[in-house]
């Protein structure tokens, strides 16, 4: 019992020699007060969606990459498994600590380290959050075209880690387009330095793509070179309505055309989704009527006048060729934000208990025959159910929210509804969440035998110990 | 010696329990005519830079994924190298067959499968060429934005392994960015399907970004799902003077700001180069006297009459600020074909015996002071040399065409001068060629030991017989 009372007492040997605790030879590695357990966790939250005390053996948050290392080396050689976490607002259950684990925190190593105006390019330590490194950038001419409802709490590493979607992305990319470099501490407690800053590098295999999008089961991402756009000038919006999904598509495809790579936000909202959203009380529909689809509609230009005059040169044309059923153009940004009020702010669709939400991607084409079949599986099981859906549809993305209104529900019988008919359509379900825990049974229903063995093999490679994320994504 | 008279007496015995030489297994898998050996290879080049006949124990032409396969399995099984062709116009000696490695060319699958106008999406076989699909789009409204000199010879497998670039990738990235998914048949003939369709799939690892940019050394890329963008319908070019590198730096940044995204090329010719593409009896020179710099500026947007009227008002007050010393804008395709002649044609900068062609990124910023100092770098060590330069400087990318003009120089000894200098600055030796053969010993001296055991280690667990494209990149 010595160890115990001491704590330390060999804390400073080498784990494999020492019968001390890891928290132990955790607290001789850091600083007082980067190592918290018992009651200084009590008031951190599991997540963003659970409010009960965060569980974890203990919570370090190192204040260096080399300090990173020695933590992810420790734990290796101790075969204590390690939780990394981000922002914590991730909704597929990716970053899930118990008292078994140690969670381990980026949150000290928040600086930006540097900016490149010329080069267009910004170095972070992953622990930052987005909506610093916008704050950061506010007064450049340069920005980061990653935007997320998430912007505030989400951290550069998670949105790494997750490979982050959003809302420009039909523009921009995924936050894998946006990230020219990165540094990782591997299983072992090695760190692999990519910080690549240039466009086009092909000097040997693109290691860095082994962290975008892996969750954080390949290593711990804790610096990255952020690529920066321009800063945009102008903006256009519009909330426009449509008699059918084919009118949809035109609009569209006539403004990926017409406004020759402007159109930065397309957000479509099925009239289940708008209505709810818009309902007496709530925000507010600018319209006079129902319609089946509505669309939330963004450019961003250059040249404020000349953009103005196009952007609705280009609404006018619609309508009087009858492929807009409906146009509002708001008059101020007051006016903007309330619109965007009706696609982001999800209380209306969220507040019934349980609410299932969904993530899914399939090709355009066979979007609103999917949204169909998706409803009337719901109906038949659940009559009185609701399924509210909207869409980044260019990405080919779509976002459920199902409703059952009924007693004895179960999350994996409506994932059997909203997932089973992707598979024929060569869709994902997980269009940008990610896997995590939440949708583990149906990454193997959907990816191959010959994809689940490399994805295993890969893991067995990277963290032959499985000490990092263990159990995310996949089970080796 | 009746297994050599019969040729194929056992080759239909798995190769493990066969004396048959490969070949005979070989001829036994595939049609007549589908496996090329001796005098029937005598027609073939060893590439678009080496005119002698094509060396290889046979040259195979699988019709089909699942003849690639076969093929490979069937090599795995015998241990035999197998060296995998695209168009033969790689610049790093990637794809280097010798008389005991069998050849295989995917020159017969060269179909597109599919076509998805609504989803922007076309699916084809790794073996045809960039210019026969872009020739299959001319008639839609969607292209592929991936342009290369070699677009005649080089196929979109072979783009996709050496992850090319060429003159879009600032508006539109690198191949990585062009391809949705893909299907590879790994090392053991496992054929690895992900052929993802959407813009967004965050449903585990991505496991396609193995097989990009890693040059055939982790599996034969068999079929591809290219991304495609709306044709634009305008297009605005000017060739502009400028004084010095700042002025280039800060008019590539103007035009990227005030062009809102639409700028699609942007090639900075030294005085160097354009100088030597300008001399008498060449292409020749639109201006009356020499500058530091000219660029080759184009822009690419959906409104003819205001995107030129937009241009021409930033060339005039580039031109009143004294940003551009000097600009042309061509009145004619004609005239314009003859501006990109002095780029494209590389005649006037090859013809001297040696040329070493170099093809590195650094970030823009070190641009000018690192292309000064390679310059003296050389003159110091060969006095009558010359080096002319040119760049997609956006990316961050620079060739270099050096004529040690001089006896008794060597490769090795340029290398040095050239490349050394870019591990201070984090540059790259290989911007968008690769590594293949050529630039294997740079590798090991850019990379860290921790990216190089990496590497290795990949390379070991997708490929542990070693038998796919064995050498190029990294040796295990």
């Amino acid at each position: 019992m010595r160890e115990r009372r001491d704590k330390c007492a060999d804390a400073l040997l080498p784990v494999s020699l020492s019968r001390c605790p890891v928290i132990h030879h955790l607290q001789a590695l850091l600083r007082e007060g980067d190592v918290l357990h018992g009651d200084s966790l009590r008031d951190r939250a599991t997540s963003f969606w659970d409010a009960r005390p965060m569980q974890a053996m203990c919570l370090v948050r190192p204040r260096s990459t080399a300090e990173v290392s020695a933590v992810v080396r420790l734990c290796h050689e101790a075969h204590q498994r390690v939780v990394v976490l981000g922002g914590l607002t991730g909704t597929v259950a990716g970053a899930m600590a118990d008292a078994s684990t140690v969670a381990l925190s980026l949150e000290r190593m928040n600086a930006i380290e540097e900016l490149d105006p010329v080069g267009g390019t910004c170095i972070v330590q992953a622990g930052i959050t987005l909506q610093r490194v916008e704050e950061a950038l506010a007064k450049s001419a340069l920005y980061l075209p990653l935007d997320l409802g998430a912007r505030g709490s989400c951290t550069i590493g998670g949105t790494v880690a997750t490979n982050a979607g959003g809302i420009n992305v039909l523009r921009y990319g995924m936050m894998r387009h946006l990230v020219l470099g990165l540094e990782a501490v591997m299983a072992d407690g090695t760190v692999l330095s990519t910080m690549n800053a240039m466009q086009k590098n092909n000097a040997g295999y693109d290691l860095k793509q082994l962290f975008i999008g892996t969750e954080g089961t390949l290593g711990v991402v804790t610096r990255v070179v952020l690529r920066l756009f321009p800063r945009t000038l102008s903006r256009q919006s519009a909330l426009v309505a449509f008699a059918d999904f084919d009118a949809v598509i035109a609009f569209l495809n006539s403004l990926r055309r017409d406004l020759g790579g402007t159109l930065s936000a397309f957000e479509v909202m099925w009239d289940s989704y708008f209505t709810q959203q818009t309902l007496a009380g709530r925000q507010r529909s600018p319209f006079q009527q129902r319609y089946p689809f509505c669309a939330l509609v963004e450019a961003e230009g250059a040249q404020p006048a000349e953009d103005e005059q196009r952007f609705q040169r280009l609404l006018e044309a619609a309508l009087a060729a009858g492929v807009l059923a409906d146009a509002v153009v708001p008059k101020s940004e007051h006016e903007r934000q309330q619109l965007w009020e009706i696609r982001e702010n999800l209380e209306p669709v969220l507040q019934a208990d349980p609410v299932y939400l969904y993530d899914v991607s399939l090709p355009i084409r066979d979007m609103a025959a999917y949204v169909r079949d998706v409803e009337r599986a719901l109906r038949q099981c659940w009559p009185d159910s609701r399924c509210f859906v909207m869409g980044h549809i260019a990405d080919g993305n779509v976002h459920l929210f199902v409703q059952p209104q009924q007693a004895g529900t179960t999350l994996a019988q409506c994932d059997e509804m909203v997932y089973s008919p992707l598979i024929a359509l060569g869709g994902s379900v997980s269009a940008e969440h990610g896997i995590g825990f939440a949708k583990k049974p149906w990454l193997l229903r959907t990816r191959s035998e010959a994809e689940l063995a490399l994805m295993r093999s890969l893991k067995r490679l990277l963290d032959p110990r499985g000490i990092l994320n263990p159990g995310c994504v996949i089970d080796v």
